[in-house]
């Protein structure tokens, strides 16, 4: 078994924090983004998408899609369970998970892509409308996140699982996309600081 | 029990299509889309992100998102598997589920959103630079799916799962987006029709 990884980008750090929570060791190959070995012929033949992280099982098959990864893992090492417990528990943090997806981490990376100077030969054509369009989408859902996380510990309820492990990635790259958590946003602020003092936020 | 539906809008069709192949009949309330019954302020303590479809469960949790509605359903009713069987099928089924997601519905709701006259009250503000930056990515992710559904029946393997649910609803919606699967994808097309004449295609 192998893990593509790209360092410090968000989506292959998803899959090595969720690692850490298990406990879990896979070896690893850097798959240098700077130098667009994403886009190389090799990694092209794993993932024809051209994005990392991919996982490579010792058959041969490649698993690519953080989520589908960590899930991959959550079968295999059940303990702790970070995708849910019950069928109910499970649904609110496939919920939440999906909600930070599509309303958080989805978002800022359209407008890192399509602002950033460094973004300018990944992402053709460059659309910053789209950014522009973006930036106060991405500040309603921060308030309600906070709304939210003023009655309870976690994303998804009491106990810490896949959506804080996305939350808090997503809340980190608000910085490159040049935004960040407003001050007034207090049970957010808490809740970020909780989740990154965990030892698994240093993967 | 009771979910909200949204009519013909792909995401409430996809949770009526999963629920037609479980054979699982749930009282249903409408959410008229066309009047913005999603925007009303009873709607909106349903959901606050104002999206459709939810489900409320008996005691009162709102359970939002398509596949969490899905996976919920899954969870009580496990047959058919239409999240795969094994740890290593059931992650090939998420990674398909995700690649269409965010590479062909994902798209081509933009596309639709920021293009279609329709939208212009809906989103707010139309960018109509990033629906003409993503039709040549939906382009090419359908040669992608063409060339994969050469090689087995359905998108996750020979089995019909939830990412031919998702898989068929995106390609039902480029036509509202005017777009087309050309002529030349064959094994696109095949995958299509064969799925499109289950009964549950009329959910």
């Amino acid at each position: 078994m192998k893990l593509f990884d790209g360092g410090r980008a968000p989506n292959p750090r998803r899959v090595k924090v969720f690692l850490a929570e298990k406990g879990i060791t896979v070896p690893i190959e850097q798959v240098d983004l700077g130098k667009l070995g994403h886009k190389s012929a090799a990694y092209t033949a794993i993932n024809p998408l051209q994005r990392v992280p991919a996982l490579e099982l010792n058959d041969g098959t490649i698993i690519t899609e953080s989520i589908a990864i960590c899930r991959y893992f959550e079968r295999l090492h059940p303990e702790p369970q970070l995708f849910g417990t019950d069928a109910r528990d499970a649904a609110l943090v496939e919920m939440w998970e999906r909600r930070i997806e599509f309303h958080l981490l989805g978002p800022v990376s359209h407008i890192f892509r399509n602002s950033h100077p460094a973004m300018k030969e990944m992402e053709v054509p460059q659309v910053p409308a789209w950014a522009d369009a973006n930036r106060p989408r991405v500040m309603e859902f921060l308030g309600l996140l906070d709304r939210e996380l003023a009655t309870r510990r976690y994303i998804a309820g009491e106990r810490y699982t896949v959506a804080d492990i996305t939350g808090m990635i997503a809340v980190d790259f608000l910085k490159p996309a040049k935004l960040a958590v407003p001050e007034a946003l207090g049970s957010l602020k808490r809740w970020h600081e909780d989740v990154s003092s965990r030892p698994s936020a240093k993967a």
